[in-house]
């Protein structure tokens, strides 16, 4: 409390709506799965896959945060408007590049929705590789 | 994960140093239990009740957060160095000021730790009264 | 650009719209001018000191930093409906609480409207006195 | 008071030191110079052209604030070891992804250094095309 919704694979669901709901709010970490020690790495975290959040003034995802573990790496906040504004739907994204400084990531994102509350990604791991 | 850690009850605990480091990433929340509605409301946050957490460059508290169920309410970032620097210890305080525009409110803190992750408080339930 | 409006003594002015519009903008630091070194030192950010500012989804203060001289003390991050929500107005307030390491602070605040922009307080001094 | 460094063309500069110090701190904004109405754009800002920043615990690049004119788009907050950490030079880097409402955008970024303040860079105009 605040729950932390987590995703869940949509496929394994019925409801169309539902389906809908859990995709929206999901942010998913895009990254290769390996970089060179000491090379930048781009770390992009898109909320929604298949599906589209309101950009409403009262309704918007207002923030994504990425976890190394248990360890913040960078947060981004956003606006209402930020996805072509009032009415408009789209899927908010940022990408964070990062010098890795361990031998493996454990990548986590969440964002946040301004109704709908937190919600967790599926974990991202990258190798770091000497 | 990030893993959400949730305050203990020290007294439940034997290990000094289990108390020492569930008490000291802890947020608790100080609140009045009601106030009446359209009036301003002080919600402070202080990490720590009976301990201390250090506040050294690489290790220390980085932000609180202040949900209302899933609701986030504000939230504040801090610096190293805001509670006497590198070598002090300290609690972290924040105090939010809000008028509530729902009957009752729960409060739940979130912090944040350079080191030891996002840690979660008790609620605290506020009646709004007309 | 963006500009950063800086308070004028509203006493000063003639027009009763323009002494609304930069008091409910400016932020008003609250603070005692000493403390005693290693003590905790709370300081008050309100927004507007004669005049308040509206609370609506698409026109509210978002957010508060407190500087010391070139540097960033803490800022707190607010949502619209923290001073009553749609069609209230309010001062938008927090209070940080700071164990300063320097034997003066030169205190500013930024605040931020949503639809006006940037907007700084006056400096404070505080005196840490050993 | 705080300052707002502005980037002034290093080339105009005679002292190694000081383009070396005032490259390495500026945000400079990477975009398109046209979009079309309703397509996503990527505003990347990297702080430093020429030169690098440390990544050190107690002088690092905390966060990177983009504005069209006066309103805020987007905040990125970033920690020590983002870039390779403690010893490591680099250039902080975020990719925001936006879709213009208006005609027309003047995109500044804000670079914030925990040691030399605030930063801005020179404007970046996108043209948005119906």
């Amino acid at each position: 409390m605040p729950k932390i919704n987590r995703y869940v694979d949509i496929d394994t669901l019925e409801r169309e709506s539902k389906k809908d709901y859990i995709d929206r709010h999901s942010p998913f970490i895009h990254v290769q799965n390996s970089v060179k020690k000491g090379e930048k790495l781009a770390v992009t975290v898109k909320v929604g896959n298949e599906y589209s959040h309101p950009d409403d003034f009262d309704h918007y995802i207002a923030n994504i945060s990425l976890y190394n573990n248990e360890t913040l790496v960078s947060r981004a906040d956003f606006v209402a408007g930020t996805l072509g504004g009032q009415g408009a739907k789209g899927q908010l994204e940022v990408t964070f590049h990062i010098v890795p400084t361990a031998a493996k990531l454990t990548l986590v994102a969440h964002s946040y929705c301004t109704k709908h509350g937190l919600w967790e990604s599926d974990p991202a791991i990258v190798d770091v590789i000497e």
